[in-house]
């Protein structure tokens, strides 16, 4: 694979500019090109200049209001509701998440619901941010339909990740981030380019039947589905995500938002949901800390076993520049 | 196996004398026997009569508190505390999920944290009371460390389960309640009663190599362990329920409650995280059951494919009486 060496900065200033010729305004450029950054900086390749295609995609179809602006109302002291106008998440989360934090840390625990948004990023920006004020924090999203539920051979639900993060006092918070598919698309869509084979029970063809072919698993090159992580125990934490960040919410649940969706490549409108706790509040004490640092020193003790969010951290103490595929650079360099 | 045909109502009967005569109140042996007989009723045998001997052990040892009297208190005005004052769970629940119901219904979400409780029931009953009063709901607990986290050939984490139910008006709630383990302990017990083997993947031997004889699994009878379902992401929610259920709540992780618990085969002290959230608030209208009804009709026109908690609805329907093992109904007798 040819790369192509840029900076943090670099990789902002390239993801802004093409946002900002699809139509967007400054302020959800820059909130997009934060996060985008953000999980270059982290690692997380598939969620950093890799979307930018499909960000682009949805602001030229009009999908995306490239002039959203998100309101947040408070329904109940404990409630916010930040209807997203049809921004991209990340201009939504820095319109909420303050607030949502001040209400957990009055009242112990507070929810933010989003709706009208379009989530096409991790999920960890949110949860870290709030852990990072002293908050758990826990969040999921529903999107387009990939994932047969246990014992189906439809695409019903979305890759519905969850995300969920615990904050550490002179730490980095421990973070997990997962979809609760058995791996996410963007794995699989890599695993097709390299032309690799997937373990069995990731996916199913078009017909229902196991494959080990990415192609044919990917609803979009060979209409296939996706499996739920862990059996039929997953196929009911990816329900739980459909109705948490749909109905409850009033949006849509997966296979719903489906027949509205312009199929434009990128993230189709949709909610998500998103609950913060303060532990000083909830345990009553100010050392709530302690407890749960005896379980990370323990987890840290075996061969092998990483915290969560431990390999994002670490890479993020690098601040110099990153290697990135080069075709991926032109591309988006051409949208700007 | 003989069995003996009792009535729901004789069931009662069995489980309250042998509570009493143990040295529970008349409070606490009635919601327990409840508890016990809802089961029974559902079909859920595990947690039915089968769970009188080691609730009858951990009254006559001290560990759990015959005369407790559990105190609730409003931390804020959606988080309510509830100190079991170390008595059976059901007593805490009936003390205190009105109360929560109340909260959640006016402001949209509350939290109850139940502490120093022995949980040693389906957790079921829980979310689904609270759906019964048209809320959503959520709960964890964690208990004795008995699963070796992803990587790692070492008991930390509890059986963990977790609960959610979905409220629908004029039907049955859609509940889940599952360990976060590959299987549930019980059922490994009863594989290990039959001479069965189990599939691979279920658990590890004392010196952490994969077995399929659930005897060397179980942490009592071959200092064994079992896994989380579903790999590394099943352990990140086993995780996430040692956190909720213990240090969120100035309670211990599994494997620092090992550390205190007496061993007499009853549940440990421990935390019970509850979360209930009004989906009429949430969503901002009556109507807010239309979303998912149509996810519930979608899945149900799989072939084979069952709503989570359809099951026990069913049985629950039949009120006569139960056939129940001879052995155990004779154990229980003899208690009372």
């Amino acid at each position: 694979m040819n790369t192509v060496t840029l900076t943090l900065d670099e990789i902002h200033t390239l993801a802004r500019a093409a946002l900002l010729k699809a139509g967007s305004n400054e302020e959800m450029a820059n909130c997009v090109a934060d996060t985008v950054t953000r999980a270059e900086r982290d690692g997380s390749h598939s969620h950093g200049l890799f979307r930018i295609p499909g960000y682009v995609a949805s602001l030229v179809s009009g999908k995306v209001n490239g002039n959203a602006n998100p309101k947040v109302e408070h329904i109940t002291p404990v409630m916010i509701r930040c209807d997203a106008d049809n921004a991209y998440a990340p201009l939504a989360h820095a319109r909420c998440l303050d607030q949502l934090a001040e209400a957990a840390k009055t009242y112990g625990i507070a929810m933010a619901q989003i709706t009208r948004s379009h989530h096409f990023a991790a999920l960890w920006p949110e949860t870290e941010t709030l852990a990072e004020k002293g908050l758990v924090a826990f969040t999921c999203v529903n999107y387009m339909p990939m994932v047969a539920p246990y014992g189906a051979k439809e695409k019903v639900y979305g890759t519905n990740p969850i995300s969920f993060a615990w904050p550490r006092e002179g730490s980095t918070p421990v973070v997990f981030d997962m979809a609760t598919s058995a791996m996410a698309m963007g794995d699989i869509q890599v695993a097709a380019r390299d032309g690799k084979t997937l373990p069995s029970g990731v996916g199913l063809n078009e017909a229902g039947e196991p494959t080990t072919d990415p192609k044919d698993i990917d609803p979009n090159t060979g209409g296939g589905m996706i499996l739920p992580f862990g059996g039929y125990k997953g196929s009911h934490i990816s329900m739980m995500v459909e109705l948490l960040a749909g109905p409850l919410m009033g949006q849509t649940v997966s296979f719903e938002t489906e027949k509205t969706d312009n199929n434009d490549g990128g993230p189709p409108a949709g909610g998500q949901f998103i609950l913060a706790m303060s532990p000083e509040i909830t345990s009553g004490t100010a050392d709530w800390g302690t407890g749960a640092d005896s379980l990370f020193d323990k987890l840290k003790s075996f061969d092998g076993v990483r915290l969560p969010g431990e390999r994002r951290h670490k890479n993020r103490q690098d601040t110099g520049p990153r290697s990135i595929n080069a075709e991926l650079v032109k591309t988006v360099s051409d949208l700007g």
